[in-house]
C-alpha cells in the first residue's frame, strides 16, 4: 500500500522514521507493507535517505492512483486545507497532526471524506502521543461524557512546572524554554492558550457530535502568572496548571481555557514538564485519565502511524466519527461557577464588604493580601471584583 | 438491533442500566436502537423491570436469529465457554467481561469468531473502565510495545493503600475489605495475584500477537505484605503496589506479577484505592498511562456497552485483533533483573559476605535489618539469599 507525507518537518520526518523502524510489525498489523512513495516539501533535502521520494507539487500525489493514504504534517490552515481537500476528493484517506486545520475545517473535511467514501482522521492533533481521539470516538462510546479537563500544551506545562520547582519568573522561564526549543520564537499560540483552546474545541466537538467554534471559548494563557502566584500556590498546597476544560450543562457544554489552582488529589496535579494528560468523566464510567507525551517528533509520529494502520484497515470502509457540521451553541461562560483566588491591595474590610467571609492565604507581603472566594459565577465575581478594585491577579480553583 | 445478556449479576445488571440510561446517545452512535431481548440467568428476579426478558436456557438465544449481539457477564470458564462458543457459531458477535474465559480460551474463541465472520471482544476483561484493550489493538498500532506495568486489581490496591495510610496489618485490612464488599469471601484469586496474572497474560498476548499461557507467569500476591514492610517502605520514601508486568526481551516478553516498591516519580505511584492504571512504554511513543475504575458495576458495564457499540458498527465486518493461537514462549523469568529489598535476621557481615556493599534501610528493630541489593538476576538473588538465610521478607524495587 503506497502512502505519502505532506510536510517534511519535525513530525513528517518522524513519520518516515516510524514507518522504517517498525516496518515489520506494521506490515503484520496491516496485512501488507506501508510503502512511502512521496514526501511533499518545497525545500530540498540533499543526501536525505528519502530524497528520491521528495516532490514539490501536491498534484503529483493527487494524480497517483496508487497512493491510498496521505499524511498531512505541514501545520497551519492553508495550504494544508487545499491539499487535504484535494486528496480526499481524489479518493485518498488522510490523517493529520494539524490541530489548527482540524479546529477550523474539521467538520468540512469530514463531510468531504464522507462524500468520497474515504476517512479523515486526526489522532495526533490533540495530545500527541495520547490516543485521546480514538478513546473518545471508539472506546468511551457507552457513556455520556460529562467533563473533560486537559493539560494539552507541553510548552506551558513545562514552563509552569519549572516556575514551581525553581521559583523563577515567567520571562526567565520563557527565555529558557525558547533556548531549549520547547517554546517557539513567537510563543503566543502556546502561552496565550490558543493551542489549548483549539484542542478543547476539537474534543468538545467529538463528545457533543456537533461543531464547536474555538472562537466561542474564553481563553487565558499563562503570561500573567508570576513567581509570587506560585508562592501563594505553595502556601495553599496547590499547583498551577493551564487547563482546557469542558463540562456538560443541560444539552450543551460549557468551555474555558485558563490557569487553575489544583489540589494534590486532583487527577492532573502530578502531570509535570512536557507531559500531557486528559481527565475524562463519563456518566457511567466515572473518572478516567490518559497520560503521555504531548509533543515531540516520535510520539506524535507514533500517533500518525497508528492512524495510518487504522486507515489501511478501513480502505473503502468509511468509519463514523460522529461530528456533524451543525454548530454547537456553548453555554454562557459567564454562568460558570468557580472559587477564585484573588490578590489585591484592598483592605480586609473592603474585601469582606464585597465578598463576605473569605479564606485568606497571605504571604509576608506589605502591600497585598490573597484570599479565596466562595463559589461564585463568573458574572458575580466580575461585578464584585471590579467593585473591590486593587486586583493584582486572579486564578480559578479546580 | 436485538441484544442479549448472559448472567444477570453485578455487571450484567449494570449493562441493562447503561443501555437504558444512555439509550439516546447509543442509538445515535450505532444508527439504530440496541434493544435488550433476553437476559439469561438461572435465578428468578420477581418484579425486576426486565423480568419479561429473563430466560433460563441459552439455546433460546442461540436459536433467535434476530439477536446479533450477546454480552457474557457470567464469569468463570464453564459454562461461559460453551455458551459463548454456541453464540459465535450461530453468527452472533460476543463481548465478555470475563478475564478467566479470555485468558483460558481467548485464542480459541477468536478463531471460532473468525471462522463464523463475527467478532469476539473483551474490553471489560482487563482494567474495567480503562479502555486498555482497544488502546492496544486499535490505537498504539504504530508502536512496538516494550513494557506494560499494570495495577489491575482493585481489591489488592485498595488493601495496600489502606495498609499504607493506616499502618494496619494484612489480616485486619482483608477483613475490612471483605465487610465492605471490596474483597470476596474467598479472596485467593485477588490477594494471591491470580486475577492480575490472567490480565497481564491477556495484555501480553495482545502486544505480542501470540497466545500467552498464564500458568507460565511467576505470580506472587500481597498476603505476605505486613505493616512492618510498609514502615520500611515509608522510610525509603516508597510505596508498595501489586504490579503485573511484561517487558520485551529479544523476540519475546518476560512477565511477572508481584508486589513492588515504587518511587514517587513512578507513573503508578499515586494510583490509590480501588482505581487501576496501566503504564505502557512504546518504542516510538515513549511513556503513556491509562487510569480509571478497575471494577464496579457501572464502569465495567460502560466498557461492555462500548464494546456493544463497536460490535453493532461492525456487524458482518470481522475486525482483526492480532492474537494468534500460536503459543508465545516467554523469556525465562529467572533471568529478570531487579534490585531487591530484603529483611533478614542475619548480621551485617553475613549480608556483606553474600551481597557485597548494600544500601541499608533500617528501622529501630532489635532482631532484623533491611537492605537493598545491587541489581541481580532472580537466579543470582535466589542463590545468594538462600546462602544468607534468616530472610524475613523480600520485595522487588521498580
Amino acid at each position: 500500500m503506497k502512502v505519502a507525507i505532506m510536510g517534511y518537518g519535525t513530525i513528517g520526518s518522524g513519520v518516515a522514521k516510524v514507518l522504517e523502524i517498525n516496518k515489520e510489525v506494521l506490515t503484520e498489523r496491516v496485512g501488507e507493507a506501508l510503502e512511502l512513495k512521496y514526501i511533499l516539501d518545497l525545500r530540498d533535502f540533499p543526501g536525505d535517505p528519502y530524497e528520491k521520494c521528495l516532490v514539490k507539487y501536491y498534484m503529483d500525489i493527487v494524480k497517483d492512483k496508487e497512493v491510498k493514504i496521505v499524511v498531512e504534517t505541514m501545520g497551519g490552515v492553508e495550504p494544508a486545507f487545499t491539499f487535504v481537500k484535494a486528496m480526499l476528493e481524489a479518493g485518498k484517506s488522510v490523517t493529520t497532526s494539524n490541530k489548527a486545520l482540524v479546529a477550523d475545517k474539521g467538520s468540512e473535511l469530514m463531510e468531504i471524506a464522507r462524500k468520497n467514501k474515504v476517512n479523515f482522521v486526526f489522532e495526533a492533533a490533540v495530545g500527541g502521543g495520547i490516543p485521546i481521539i480514538r478513546t473518545i470516538t471508539a472506546c468511551l462510546t457507552g457513556d455520556v461524557i460529562e467533563e473533560i479537563s486537559a493539560i494539552c500544551n507541553g510548552t506551558t506545562n513545562y514552563m509552569l512546572t519549572n516556575m514551581e520547582e525553581n521559583g523563577s519568573d515567567y520571562a526567565e522561564i520563557l527565555a529558557e524554554a525558547q533556548s531549549l526549543g520547547y517554546a517557539e520564537k513567537d510563543p503566543t499560540a502556546d502561552v496565550e492558550g490558543h493551542d489549548s483552546c483549539r484542542k478543547i474545541a476539537i474534543l468538545t466537538s467529538l463528545i457533543s457530535g456537533k461543531a464547536v467554534d474555538f472562537n466561542d471559548i474564553p481563553t487565558e494563557g499563562i503570561s500573567k502568572i508570576s513567581a509570587t502566584d506560585f508562592k501563594y500556590a505553595k502556601a495553599m498546597g496547590r499547583s498551577i496548571k493551564l487547563l482546557a476544560r469542558c463540562e456538560k450543562l443541560g444539552d450543551t457544554y460549557s468551555c474555558r481555557v485558563a490557569p487553575f489552582l489544583l489540589k494534590p488529589n486532583h487527577t492532573l496535579y502530578h502531570v509535570a514538564g512536557v507531559m500531557n494528560a486528559v481527565y475524562i468523566r463519563g456518566n457511567m464510567l466515572g473518572d478516567s485519565m490518559y497520560y503521555g507525551a504531548g509533543a515531540g517528533s516520535l510520539p506524535t509520529a507514533s500517533a500518525v502511524v497508528g492512524d495510518m494502520v487504522f486507515l489501511a484497515r478501513n480502505i473503502d470502509k468509511p468509519v463514523k466519527i460522529g461530528w456533524d457540521s451543525e454548530k454547537l451553541e456553548l453555554a454562557d461562560p459567564a454562568m460558570q461557577k468557580y472559587k477564585y483566588f484573588v490578590r489585591t491591595s484592598a483592605s480586609q474590610s473592603e474585601i469582606e464588604n464585597e465578598f463576605g467571609k473569605v479564606d485568606y492565604s497571605t504571604l509576608d507581603l506589605d502591600d497585598e493580601v490573597g484570599f479565596v472566594t466562595a463559589e461564585l459565577t463568573e458574572c458575580e465575581f466580575k461585578q464584585r471584583s471590579s467593585a473591590l478594585g486593587g486586583i493584582i491577579s486572579v486564578i480559578r480553583l479546580a
